[in-house]
């Protein structure tokens, strides 16, 4: 190892981000035990563990916010901040109660600009029904941070059975919450200075309590949001951990108008680019229409995108626009640093 | 408020940072509920919340490490991972349990840095009796961030009545369990090339299990562990919050004589400089000798400092050496920038 260097490509949600975690994960030598419903070694959006008196179980989940810029169309670090951790609490099946915020600030940060963000937080956070209960605040010297990190942990409860990533099963049916990569596509179009040739903003929100109705009915098997990686990492990782086949058909996949122009000029692709706001819901294929009908109401494009098949095991494939088939996978490294 | 900077003074846990807090409190609107047995609000070393079954009560906690540089003599950032959040659950009489980590680290990061680091947060996590259950991991470019800086968010379950710093009462001896100011004075010896001139350890330490038996004993008043802004910024503290007086007698408190004259050199003063594995322990002055006499099981120095009287009130008074008397306060800014 000696001379081996951490890469950008070890946090873009890909293969390499898995085999880093991997070596931290070995490092420390965490490990589940018997009080963990979910263990820290499922590697899911979060742990759950059983309280000590049995009456109770919670969630936590961490997230650090590394986004750049800070603000961006759509909203800003602020917004994902909540949208992070909230969304990782509600795709546990969980009801998000507390979180708390380490802010780390370069010197020289604009003081207004932090009270922005702030204020972006706590009605955020209002909105998403949780409350910062604790904090804690860095100031780094000017040079050794860029900007404003921020990062946010959250407890929820939970009173059902966690929902996994291992929990697909052949027959069911994969929803979209709403249109695919808007998100990194506004963030990148920013950066490349594209941003006066698109009005396309960022889809960052917290998905409770939106999605609260359909979290707490049990035909749900698999829920995720496609955040580093995209759909393709997403979607991936529950195809491994449930050991089943996922078949999409492009055809049926939402996109933005104004977002795939913006990943093709730059080489990227927009199945591996990162949404803040959607969700990937697995359900029994019985109850689809009733959950699509209720989705719809909060977004129009809302959609089913595909069916659980059982072979090949572990693979997404995808059947493309013009009839043939694609093997999704993780992507390798990472297509855009700092995307949340 | 326009282009007002955030500056190194409001990271330094002085009154300017109590500034810099209270603004992004007010900013967020943080408020306290009907659940809260400690809430935000009261600025504690952690939140203390009773579950919705009413059976149990949790304390939640998050700290950053910025820690420079992140080897030091007596540990590493990993040491203080671990050491930052247990102390903060410990001082709030609290069973610490889990922890979450989250790494932000830079391009070009030494894996075999990061495996040591990891082994570290592992191993004394480990000792601590707390488990690592949630994580996440952001690497950023070069030169955007400096070297790793890890958060560490931690749950604990409270049984007894939360230890709180506006607890101390008239009459109560106030506790310091070893030496002052060891942790940042090694961390400045080190940055100013002194290290080849002295012996001086970080005290870097998790007082869990140590404090077990201490902690769980309703005769403590009051705990907080001396970090940022050292033993003056956290008497004080103590004292405000209790409205009374605390008064320490110069000639008792115990430093490494290798500790003072790197702060002298230096023009700080030692007062108020961080302890990492330290806790002051405020009690019943009837308790005194049998608690004291715990402590000096575990480490010799711990030793009585002061008392609580009376007037003036919000005040620390210190009789000094030479048959004075000061009036320590809270330091304005920073006296050592990253040195947890």
């Amino acid at each position: 190892m000696r001379d081996i260097k951490v890469d950008l490509s070890m946090g873009g949600g890909g293969k390499r981000m898995d085999q880093l975690i991997d070596l931290i994960g070995k490092s420390i030598r965490i490990h589940n035990e018997e009080e963990d419903i979910v263990g820290p070694l499922q590697m899911d959006d979060g742990a759950v563990i059983t309280l000590p008196d049995k009456t109770k179980n919670i969630v936590l989940t961490t997230d650090s916010h590394t986004v750049d810029p800070i603000f961006f169309q759509g909203g800003n670090i602020g917004d994902l901040v909540i949208a992070g951790t909230v969304n990782d609490l509600t795709m546990m099946g969980a009801i998000p109660k507390y979180l708390t915020i380490g802010m780390i600030i370069e010197e020289g940060f604009l003081l207004e600009d932090l009270v922005k963000i702030c204020k972006t937080i706590g009605e955020k956070a209002r909105l998403a029904e949780v409350r910062i209960i604790a904090g804690d605040t860095k100031v780094m010297p000017k040079g050794t941070i860029s900007n404003i990190v921020i990062n946010s942990t959250g407890l929820g409860i939970i009173t059902r059975n966690p929902i996994q990533d291992s929990n697909a099963k052949v027959g069911d049916k994969i929803i979209i919450t709403g249109e695919i990569g808007n998100h990194g596509a506004s963030l990148i179009a920013l950066r490349e200075g594209m941003e006066f040739s698109t009005s396309l903003a960022s889809d960052v929100k917290a998905l409770w309590p939106e999605l609260k109705d359909i979290t707490i009915n049990n035909s749900v098997h698999c829920m995720k949001d496609p955040t580093r990686g995209g759909l393709a990492a997403a979607l991936t990782e529950i195809a491994t951990k449930s050991n089943i086949c996922i078949e999409i058909d492009e055809l049926l996949l939402p996109f933005n108008p104004q977002a795939v122009p913006i990943t093709d000029i730059l080489g990227l692709d927009i199945l591996e680019i990162s949404c803040e706001g959607r969700a990937i819901i697995i359900v029994d294929s019985k109850h689809t229409f009733r959950i699509l009908e209720q989705l719809q109401v909060i977004d129009k494009a809302a959609c089913v995108i595909g069916t659980v098949i059982e072979e090949p095991k572990n693979k997404v494939i995808m059947k493309t626009e013009i009839g043939g088939t694609r093997i999704l996978d993780k992507p390798y490294g990472e297509p855009i640093p700092r995307v949340c």
